[in-house]
Order: structure tokens, then sequence, then C-alpha cells
């Protein structure tokens, strides 16, 4: 089931013949970081993500952005686990012609967002190259041991997001592909993840499985119906967990608003799980912890994603969504398109969203 | 001083503005990975590498060095710290032209280095790119919280390196620079360094300051001058312990011996200096362990290397050969070039060496 994901059977021809340490505490995909169990009271987490595809295909431009998301995206896969951050290293590739106010823009955006987390570059490597790649690797520490995996959750359990939703998609969108409508003055998304790193700590308490939207939410709703082989209902008013600035830009571009949940560049929050007997207490140490979680839905049997669109109850296959990249190619107009016409087989007769396509 | 060196001060300019962690036990340049107290009684040491510049350049073309050589650079890192290497991660940028062969030899270079020094692959991040691209994260273990640094040496000391010298040089002059002579029957050197691990274990116990020749020996010796403010003298017989196959490409290609330990594609060695008093002790822990260390010369209060040429003790401007990279630019041949010009200002009278560099 795992192996119907074009990217799940990549990782795993890659590991392929690679023996496991016996020290390593997660299983292949279990996790958003690998851990190491030094001994009963510490494990260890570690993880790394190369900021190369998001530059290669003119996503990322701004060096700041650049070197906030090589910290980002490797924090959150920490906050995922439940593991406080050490720090981490980078390898940078510096193309020839990259300018030194180029340079600082990417150190200022590493040293944001290390700052923001509260974490430290403990340091790196370099090379020239063709194209700017970031490379970090971060660590942390698993206290007494435990950490979240992605699995474990049982029918019943809440399903939640640490904050609110569809801003990856809505900057990919918006990057990518000017709105036919031509609407220039288009208000620009601000994209500026921060990793989930103290309410992963408060998650550890609580889930029963967690994992980040790095890919996007459909990605990480699919990848948590194969792993746990139980489905997902977002019965609850999901698209309140949307951000304000993409709900205003799913009206102005017509698009229907589950497709910004649907795009695989995420917003790194995380998505998790808390059995109903937990609820109130977590929702309680949440506030506590300043932060106010966003109810989608449920844990149900049935290993498939629901989604009410307008009060109506659909299945989506979200198996065909995380192959888009491979079955429709790297075009972002052909995914959406291809987005869309998914969206028009479950709920056709509403069909009066964006039509232009062909003119981005 | 350090900021003589192009190379210190890139990296010192990387770095800067970053805050350092409380946690952090090294300062920059001390060690040759990052490390990070956790308690009393355990440290973590901590280093990437990627393998980029050495694709780019065609110094690595076989997938099967390359995987090698991502997994090596780094526990050679962690061997030169003392450090027990408790696994790695690996990010890959992977060209979409890169065949099903050539990942299979890549993922075998890798799988092979790891078992060769008994440790695992954890995780990694995958991208598609235009070059292929490894960087690798390795972690270890410091136990009783001790590491090796590159500081501490003191006048006296003796200086060794961990096994045979100039196989770095040799290959990348085998594989850039066609031999003029025109033999192109030359056999090949055989390049495949194995991270000195068991050997840096035993370091730990003894020596009073290492680093490892990734960029080759005499840029680690200039290194350790100039963070020790002492200096080397190369009396032993040095030559010695280059490889019986670089002696026979120096000869055959008429290239002073001591220029193969001038290239900055290092072989992968400890060098180190062990307290006389010490000096009987670990030659015998050494033989224990099973082998055989290659004595250099000795530790001097005069931060210069001296090395014996042909029974004269010449001053090396280690500080310059450095920086002929910047200075002569990436062309192996002008590099050569400029190394020739040295040996000839030293010891012009013998002058007798490689005169066909224009036809190579």
């Amino acid at each position: 089931m795992l192996n119907d994901i074009v990217e799940n059977r990549l990782i795993a021809s890659l590991v392929q013949g690679y023996r496991r340490s016996p020290l390593q505490a997660n299983g292949l995909h279990e996790t958003d970081a690998e851990i190491l169990r030094l001994n009963d009271a510490c494990s260890i987490a570690i993880t790394t993500d190369s900021i190369a595809e998001e530059v290669e295909i003119g996503l990322y431009e701004d060096p700041w952005l650049i070197g906030w998301m090589a910290v980002m995206a490797n924090l959150s896969d920490l906050a995922a686990v439940g593991a406080l951050p050490l720090g981490l290293v980078l390898s940078e590739i510096l193309p020839s012609d990259f300018s030194q106010e180029s340079l600082k823009r990417l150190q200022q955006g590493i040293r944001d967002a290390c700052e923001r987390c509260g974490t430290f570059v403990l340091g790196g490597d370099t090379n020239a190259g063709t194209k700017l790649i970031i490379t970090g690797t971060a660590f942390g520490l698993n206290t007494e041991g435990r950490f979240l995996t992605r699995t474990g959750c049982r029918p019943g359990d809440c399903l939640y997001a640490t904050g609110s939703l569809g801003t990856g998609s809505a900057y990919a969108l918006s990057v990518l592909m000017t709105n036919p409508g031509g609407e220039n003055s288009e208000k620009p998304v601000d994209y500026r993840p921060v990793a989930r790193v103290r309410e992963g700590a408060i998650l550890k308490r609580f889930a029963s499985s967690c994992m980040d939207t790095s890919d996007g939410v459909l990605a990480t709703l699919d990848q948590l119906v194969r792993l746990n082989r139980l489905g997902f209902e977002l019965t609850a008013p999901w698209n309140e967990a949307l951000d304000t600035r993409v709900r205003e830009m799913a009206s102005e571009r017509r698009i229907p608003e589950w497709l910004f949940l649907a795009g695989q560049h995420g917003e790194f929050e995380l998505l998790f799980t808390i059995p109903v007997r937990s609820v109130a207490l977590f929702e309680e140490s949440a506030l506590a912890g300043g932060w106010q979680p966003r109810l989608l839905g449920r844990v149900v049997a049935e290993p498939v994603v629901r989604i009410s669109i307008n009060e109506q109850l659909h299945v989506l296959d979200t198996g065909r969504i995380r192959n888009i990249p491979w079955t429709a190619g790297p075009d972002p107009g052909k995914q959406l398109e291809e987005l869309l016409a998914m969206h028009t087989a479950l709920a056709g007769h509403e069909q009066t969203f964006y039509t232009a396509l062909t003119n981005s």
C-alpha cells in the first residue's frame, strides 16, 4: 500500500541493501526524523533536508527565504518527533556568481530562523557549484527516550493541525502561476513557516500520531492512512483552519478551497491525533502553551480520506493526488489542471471556477 | 594568521553573525568535527561534507567512489576527534539522466563504506537536480566526554601519520592530467581511503593534537601551524611514508616527491602529535591495534613547516601552497606549474623534472 506512491517506492529503493543500525528505534517511513536510542534515558533525533528543487524551479528566489527554509524544514521534522533541537550543520553549494549581498541575505535567513527557534548553527561545509543548494542536518534530544511517531492513532481519535493551513500551496500558486484574471497587483502570500518545536514538545505527552505537512496536508494524511491502515474524516469546518489570505486567494482565483490542501509545497504545520479521553487535558495544555490547535476531523476505520465539500462528504483519491508530480509532470499548470479535473468529477455541478488556465 | 588563508577567511565570513551554542565544546577551526557536550559523561560529534566539486571537475566519475567518499570524508572527521560513529544521514541530489546502474553503484559505494567502518545510513533526503551531489552528515559519540582537537601540541612532540601518504595528490594527477610523457598505459592509482576510526580511538588516549589530511598533508600542517603557533620539521625519512605507487609516479613523471604532499585532494589519513614521554606506550598500543604509525618529524617552536628535500632542510611557504587554488585558478596544470616553480626556487639546481606541462 505504501508502494502505491512513487515517492515511497523511490525511498524504499534508495535504502534497500543498507543494514539498519541496532540502535535505530524507528522503522522506515515511521517518523519524520530518525531516532537513535543511546540509552534508556536518552535518544537522539536526526534529520536532513536539502533546499534544491525549490530553487531550481524558481519557487524560492529570495536568499533569505532559502536560508530560513533550510533551517525550518529540518526543525519541523524534529518538532514532529517531539525532539528538542540541539543544533544543525549546513552544507552550502554556492554558485560562483552569488553576490555578497545574496550571501548576506542567505546568512540572515539562517540566523533569523535559528533565533526564532532557539537553536544554533554548529558548523558546515561549503563547495562551489552552478546552483545554490543548501543542505541542513538538524539533531535534537528526546528526553526520557520518548518520541512521537506517525503511527498509533485509533478510530475515534481527533485530528488536529498546529496552525493555519494552505499557505504553502497558495505561495507556490502566487509565485509559479500568475493570476490568469490578470490582477498583477495581487497581494503577495506571506510564506515564512515556523517549525512547531514548542507544540511538538507538548504533543509528545498526548498525541497518538504526528507528522509535519512539509509535503502539504493531503499528502501527509495519505501517508498516515497508509502507515496506520486507518482513515480520516475532515468533517469539522476544516476550511476555517485555512489561512485568511488563502481563503481570499481561493475566492479571487475561483479555486476550490480544498485544493489548497492538495499542493505538495507544504506549510510545515504538524497534523496530529489525540485520543478522545485526552482531548480536554491536551487542549488545556495547548492553551497554557499559548496556542490554539485547529480541529479538522476524526480518525475512522476505513483507510481513506473523506472531506466535506459544500456540505457533501467526498472520498479523495489522495494517492492519485500525491502522484500528480509524476503523472502530470513538473508544470504547475498541468498539475493544477489535474486537481481541477478531480474536483469536477467530485462536485462537477459547481464548476464555476478558474477556467483560464491556459492563459497563465 | 588564520586569515592569511582564503579558505579560513571564507569560513569565518560564513559563520560570522551566528550565535554559538552554549553546549558547543569546540572553537571555530579547532576540531575536525563539531562537539556538543550533552553531559559530563557524553558528548556528540557531528560533521557534514558534500561531494560536489569533486564531481563537477571530473575528479570523481565512478558513482561507487562518490558514494564511498560521501561516507568516508565524514567518518574521517569523526576519527580525527576520536569519536565512535553512530551513523549518518545522506542527502542525494540525483540528475534526471542518472541511470539505474549508476544509482546501484552509488548505493554500493555507500554500503561498502558503511560496512568497512561498521556504521549505518540512518535516513536521508532526495532531490532531482542537474548534477550529482551527495551530502553526508555523520555523528558519533565521545565517551567520557573526551575528544581530540587540532590544538595542544608542544615543541618536541613527535609528528606521525596513520598511514601512507600522497595517494590523494597522485590520484588527482592521474585523473586530471594525463602523463605528458605519453605513457597512457600508466598504472592507475588506487584511491579508496578508509577513515581511521579505530586509530582515532587509540589516539584519543595519547595524541596532543590531531587533524585529518582531507585537504592534503601540507594544508593540514599549515592549519596546525596557524592554530598552535608552532611549527613542524619533517626530518624523519618522510618520503618512506609515501605510498609505493606514489613514489613510482613521482619517478615516472619526474615530479619531486614532496609535491605529493602539496596537492589539496587528500588521502584522509590522520596527522597527529605524541608527547615524547608517551611515545613508547603509544607505539605499543598502535601495534597491538594492528597498525604501524609513520613517524614524519617533530613539533618545533618556530611556526613554519620545514622539510628535508635531498638532505637539505627547506622552509615551505605552506600558506602560499594552500592559496594556490585561488591564486592559480582551477586549472590543475596551472596549479602544478606554481608548485614546480616553488620547487625550483627552493632547490633549483636539481631542476630535472617535468618540463612538458603544456603538453598535458
